[in-house]
């Protein structure tokens, strides 16, 4: 466990931090965009620097697959792979194993299950998730866990949980690239007492950061919102606090107000594809026809390059004739609209003004 | 017919000249990267002002399937739609027609077919053509011709020409938008009877500049250069010389020597989308193996985006993982290959070196 991670200034329960890594200071609390595979789709790394995005995260499973480990290791890392400058956050591939129900099989040692790309049998254990992540040489690798299904029967989520601290030990003992920050993970599903027992587990191991995994699998967002506000707080004060795979922009306000640091979501760059562009307190539907023939930007005053250069009407357009630009304007768009909405939360930290930015940023 | 156009340069047959739009200067010889609905395919304007592009091209027909040409003109015109400050100019929607073999009636007054979008019957007339043209507000209009099949008979070919004359005469007497200029087509295959007997039609109409249609449109490459070996360098010498839908680097700089001004083709974006990346002499096939482990960028010394930052190696990452980000990439390569080649031949026209300049490219 290092100190690599200072709270600077506090409000309620939220914190505003800076988390040092080896790519540079991560002012907290973060967004992280997702470039599963070492892109953040139809973005390229220059994009996210204009964007000020401090932190990506990237996907374990799906680099491993394909182009390999290795490769990017010969290549001198996942940073000059990509090009990118600033940290990288690798997951430890066990969300997307244990998604795959009907094509892994789990043991004690790890999990065997079929690559989605050619069908070959893999195999990943706590060991080798971490040797893939010092492979890719991400500025903070994730324990390998196991994440059951949000309906999971309580001695399947014991089961689970159990096998995630077995894991998590190795994890923490595995040796990690040079500098490599490792955060564990805690589960329990929405069960408070499961996750009570779990954090208290996790928190006992020398992890850099401590994460909430399995939440936003499915349950109700009110049930999220109910095992963050009574767990964030009580999550180690010293070190970073990471909510895995959430969530809206009002999720995302909730969290930070119960303490929570760190975020990442494919939400922002899948809703632009699907057409949903985020406006304060709400969205808008890029299909719906009354954009159409509409002059106004996607929201007046936003920074990014849609809303500086570009008409509702053009997106729609290109929405509608399935034109490849119509996603990297979309994505922009909302991850600006994520961004800014977290630096917003952090200045408002700063400034001991939360809860007032929540509700301006909740009205529409 | 405007003075528009002045010559500053000549080398052999070869002309550096400038035309002036209403939308800026033009410096040719000069590639106009085509965006047929509205957008050049995965590139925000953003991108192709920085590319260095003066002018693009915009199609008729598909604007005027969608979103409608009053529509674009209700919202300012295509200028202000794109977000694009430089020139445009605009097909007459002729040759999206007559490629519709099975889906269009000809007759003397113009065409009926069927939307490719919808089915939906629709008419273009030369009028309507130039109507339309007006309403986008492009800088260039081009004459509404019929372009008839490489391996037309030789009556089919006479048949088309005469019709495409009659119909340049409807297109010149109509009116455009203020300061639109009008480039009529020259019809004709690769018969160069043919040709010369409608360059001196086309030529006697008032038209600002002169386009060579039908060509590259299936006839080996040998018989196009042939044809424009021959007609290039007696077309109008005061007007600016069109070669449309042309084509591989060697083609440009083929034609440039023969008098060519103007290019557009979909080669490079559509090239680049397929995994062709032009390298001086030649391309390579981001597809093949050797790429996955190269660390070397597409072409040493190239200015675009993905070789100041990227390797091969993340390319053909990008490529074999289908992300969307391969397209914008390679495609700000291509533009940037077809760009600078025909920026270089204009310096090599005005310093009179243009056959070294050709045979240095050619190289390897």
């Amino acid at each position: 466990m290092s100190d690599a991670f200072v709270v600077q200034a506090r409000c309620g329960e939220a914190r505003a931090g800076v988390l040092q890594t080896n790519h540079g200071p991560v002012e907290t609390p973060v967004f992280m965009p997702v470039g599963t595979q070492a892109t953040v789709k139809s973005l390229a790394s220059g994009d996210l620097e204009a964007l000020g995005a401090q932190i990506v995260l990237a996907n374990t499973y799906h680099l491993a697959m394909r182009p390999g480990a290795r490769l990017v290791r010969d290549l001198g890392g996942l940073h000059a792979f990509m090009a990118w400058p600033r940290a990288i956050l690798t997951d430890s591939g066990g969300y997307q194993v244990f998604s795959q129900q009907e094509r892994r099989k789990i043991d004690d040692d790890g999990v065997t299950f079929h690559s989605h790309v050619d069908g070959s049998s893999q195999r990943l254990t706590p060991e080798s998730a971490m040797a893939i992540q010092a492979d890719l040489g991400s500025d903070i690798a994730m324990a390998f866990d196991e994440c059951p299904a949000s309906d999971a029967p309580r001695d399947d989520l014991c089961r689970a949980m159990e096998r995630t601290t077995r894991w998590a030990r190795r994890c923490a003992v595995a040796t990690p690239a040079q500098g490599q920050l490792r955060f564990g993970i805690v589960q329990g599903g929405t069960d408070l007492g499961l996750r009570t027992e779990h954090l208290a587990a996790i928190t006992e191991l020398p992890f850099d950061g401590v994460a909430l995994g399995g939440l936003s699998v499915g349950e109700p967002p009110e049930t999220m919102h109910a095992v963050v506000r009574e767990i964030g707080p009580r999550m180690p004060d010293a070190r970073p606090r990471y909510l895995m795979g959430v969530g809206t922009p009002a999720d995302l306000l909730a969290a930070i107000a119960s303490g929570i640091d760190m975020f990442d979501c494919v939400m922002p760059t899948r809703a632009a594809r699907n057409g949903r562009l985020f406006v304060r307190g709400g969205h808008i539907n890029i299909a719906n026809a009354v954009h159409c023939t509409s002059a106004l930007p996607i929201e007046a005053g936003c920074a990014c390059e849609a809303c500086r250069r570009y008409s509702r009407a053009y997106l729609a357009h290109l929405f509608r004739v399935k034109e490849i630009l119509y996603c990297r304007l979309a994505s922009l768009h909302n991850l600006e609209h994520y961004l800014s909405l977290v630096r917003g939360a952090r200045l408002a930290i700063v400034q001991r003004r939360l809860p007032e930015y929540v509700a301006q940023q909740s009205r529409g």
